[in-house]
């Protein structure tokens, strides 16, 4: 059992360490890093049959303690899932490499040149839960911006990451990187997770990978910043003046096409002004689509519903249910969203400018979409890559959260003997 | 006295008022809050034997409690300091708004149509000391930001910043904007300063105003993140291959133009290759400007100087005070700033590219200079208008904080009906 003494002490040689390789990754050369994550693929394609074998280990652990079928699935990996990390690893390899970036730049009348030129952040803290492949994808992501990181993988995990952990050390020892850029916490005990969540000098941003217990655990404790989304309660509201066949598109897709995804809709509301003219018609195709209609009472009659209770609303399913009410125009929406949203991602359909520009203007979550299925909400889909997570908060990283969001920034300014007066 | 309860109450009623004043703020047309900012320069102007009477209650007050002559002057108002602050009012009304701008935009193969939108960030608390015209300076910083503000002037200011907050209120009631867009502690007891550290329902961020005591307790005990630095612990490297008359220039300027500045040259590195050829010019010249030179062994040889304590490396001087000592080269400069430095503001004085490319590359202080006096880490010699601080942290804003740095952004996406395959 490790006490709180030895997970400090641990933590701090860990945090140490990556300190030391963030200062050496922070000037490695591009080409450098991408030969580490394609050697990183390789092993794991090498090492296919002791992963595979390790997770074996985990999955039989999870069998005794009991884990739920949805846990185990998580869990399993088989060759198929493996291809995947591998595609994964060569696929943020090839993305460009943030660091370096001149974000902007000005003169100014005293002589002076100035440069905003993106860095690394420094050392991420990766805090996940059963899938293994978070190993690789959060690591690939860190080391692509330049980060060191800290991994902590779940405790029904942890001889499948640990697996595939060595080969993305193997990746950085092939290409001379600094093997402390990729570590992995060598214990299961959650005693270090606390300490992760304490240690400012050595980590600069933590960023939970799991469940709503997780994150609100995170989002509660740590002293380091986070970057986290606690839920994704995502709005679609049907305007008087949306399109009837788009809406019908994009609010089918946008509850079923997956459902356990933080950017399926939750909550579905609809203008009095569109049922008016087009009656329940979203509210019964998601019911023929076999989705669990808990709805207000003014959509009571539509057969087939349940009537909502007051906490249905504000509530993440990631489930084939979803709430569903009558509005009094945006106006009514933004309120609802206003006191139920989650700040993750609202979509309106509208073919009206004013009113989506109304929508945009007066709600400020991360992401806010017009005629477009609130399931886009991710960092493929943004063309940002690979992602490490999404973000609520309005510090530093929201939305997506990529490689060029895993990044700071500093001034380089020139003169020439110059002066102030 | 306020006990905890009734901080907590406090702080809870102005934050809720501030958020709603901040949801109304981020769609403020921008020639509203330029109009608000004019007429609280205005009212400042007509209000100014008010002011000016407040004032003189705080010096007395001062008196009375035995203030040191610095704190006193810091304190005091007069018609020049009033008609600075009305400029200065004047001048962040001129800004242009930040809120609005689209950052980034790019389209997707699926048709959709992604933008990064600039954000105001919420509601922003600011902690100060004694100088009471941080209230207007502060106000109106947040205000173009299309922020809410929570102000706790020191209590040795209260009267002034009260005065001063009338006029800000003026300004925002003329123009039909939220009261509460502008609030400032209605008391000076510091219960309510812990409660507003913990208040991370109601701020999103808060930015402290004073001394190393003021900032080190507030980034000790806040649950909100903060933008601050600590200490502006700022180094000059002269390099062997500096130009003599720049670096003599730029070495002399950056201690002694003003010494009580965070972007004040601390520290002197001189490169034993600057040494050999032109000795110990940069340690005299200073010592003839009357600078106390606190120097390593190898320079104690220099008539005048002292030699330097192991504390006096990494410390912060704020006077005529100046560390100094031989490194070897640039490598040497950068060891010893990453073991002393505070990540504020670092400069080298070099002809060499290479030498200076390495500088650049290695530290990663918020401000890295070539050939220029540290003492340009300013907002306004940045070309961003005013500023309200300069922050040292990795998140978000880096560098001189001002109307822009005070923002977030979200993602507006337009499709057509678009949905996820």
């Amino acid at each position: 059992m490790l006490d709180e003494t030895d997970a400090k002490t641990l933590i701090d040689r860990m945090g140490v360490a990556a300190r030391d390789a963030a200062a050496e990754l922070a000037y490695a050369p591009p080409a450098r890093k991408e030969a580490a994550l394609l050697a990183a693929a390789d092993a794991v394609l090498a090492q296919q049959a002791e992963i595979l074998a390790a997770n074996a280990e985990d999955l039989a652990f999870g069998r005794d303690k009991g884990l739920s079928p949805a846990m185990m699935d998580r869990l399993k990996l088989d060759e198929s899932r493996i291809a995947g990390i591998v595609e994964s690893l060569r696929a943020v390899a090839a993305q460009r490499d943030p660091v370096g970036e001149v974000i902007a730049e000005w003169d100014r009348p005293t002589g002076l040149h100035i440069q905003r030129v993106r860095t690394p952040l420094g050392v991420i803290g990766v805090i996940y839960e059963s899938r293994p492949n978070v190993t690789a994808d959060a690591g690939a992501l860190c080391l692509k911006a330049g980060n060191a990181v800290i991994l902590r993988g779940g405790s029904e995990s942890f001889h499948s990451s640990r697996a595939i952990h060595a080969c993305m050390v193997a990746g950085l020892k092939a290409t001379g990187l600094p093997e402390a850029a990729i570590q992995l916490v060598p214990t299961r005990e959650r005693a270090a997770v606390a300490e992760m969540l304490r240690a400012v000098a050595h980590i600069d941003v933590i960023v939970p990978r799991g469940g709503k217990g997780l994150v609100g655990l995170v989002q509660a404790e740590a002293r380091v910043p986070v970057f986290a989304h606690l839920e994704g309660i995502c709005h679609i509201y049907a305007d008087g003046a949306a399109d009837l066949e788009k809406a019908r598109a994009v609010v089918l897709n946008a509850k079923t096409r997956r459902t356990g995804i933080c950017g399926a809709m939750e909550c579905l509301l609809i203008d009095r002004a569109f049922y008016a003219q087009y009656g329940a018609v979203l509210v019964e195709d998601l019911r023929d689509a076999g989705v669990e209609m808990r709805v207000s009472a003014d959509l009571a009659h539509v057969p087939g519903t349940v009537r909502a209770q007051p906490d249905d609303f504000g509530r993440e399913f990631l489930d084939m249910i979803c709430a569903a009410k009558l509005v009094d125009g945006v106006d009514g929406a933004i309120a609802h969203i206003r006191r139920y949203g989650s700040s993750h991602t609202e979509s309106i359909l509208t073919e009206d400018d004013a009113t989506a520009a109304r929508f945009f203007e007066r709600l400020d979550s991360a992401i806010l979409m017009r005629n477009a299925s609130t399931q886009f909400a991710d960092g493929g889909e943004f063309g940002m890559g690979a992602e490490i997570g999404i973000a609520t908060g309005k510090l530093h990283a929201r939305g997506p959260v990529g490689a060029e969001q895993l990044t700071s920034f500093k001034y380089i300014v020139r003169g020439n003997g110059t002066i102030r007066s």
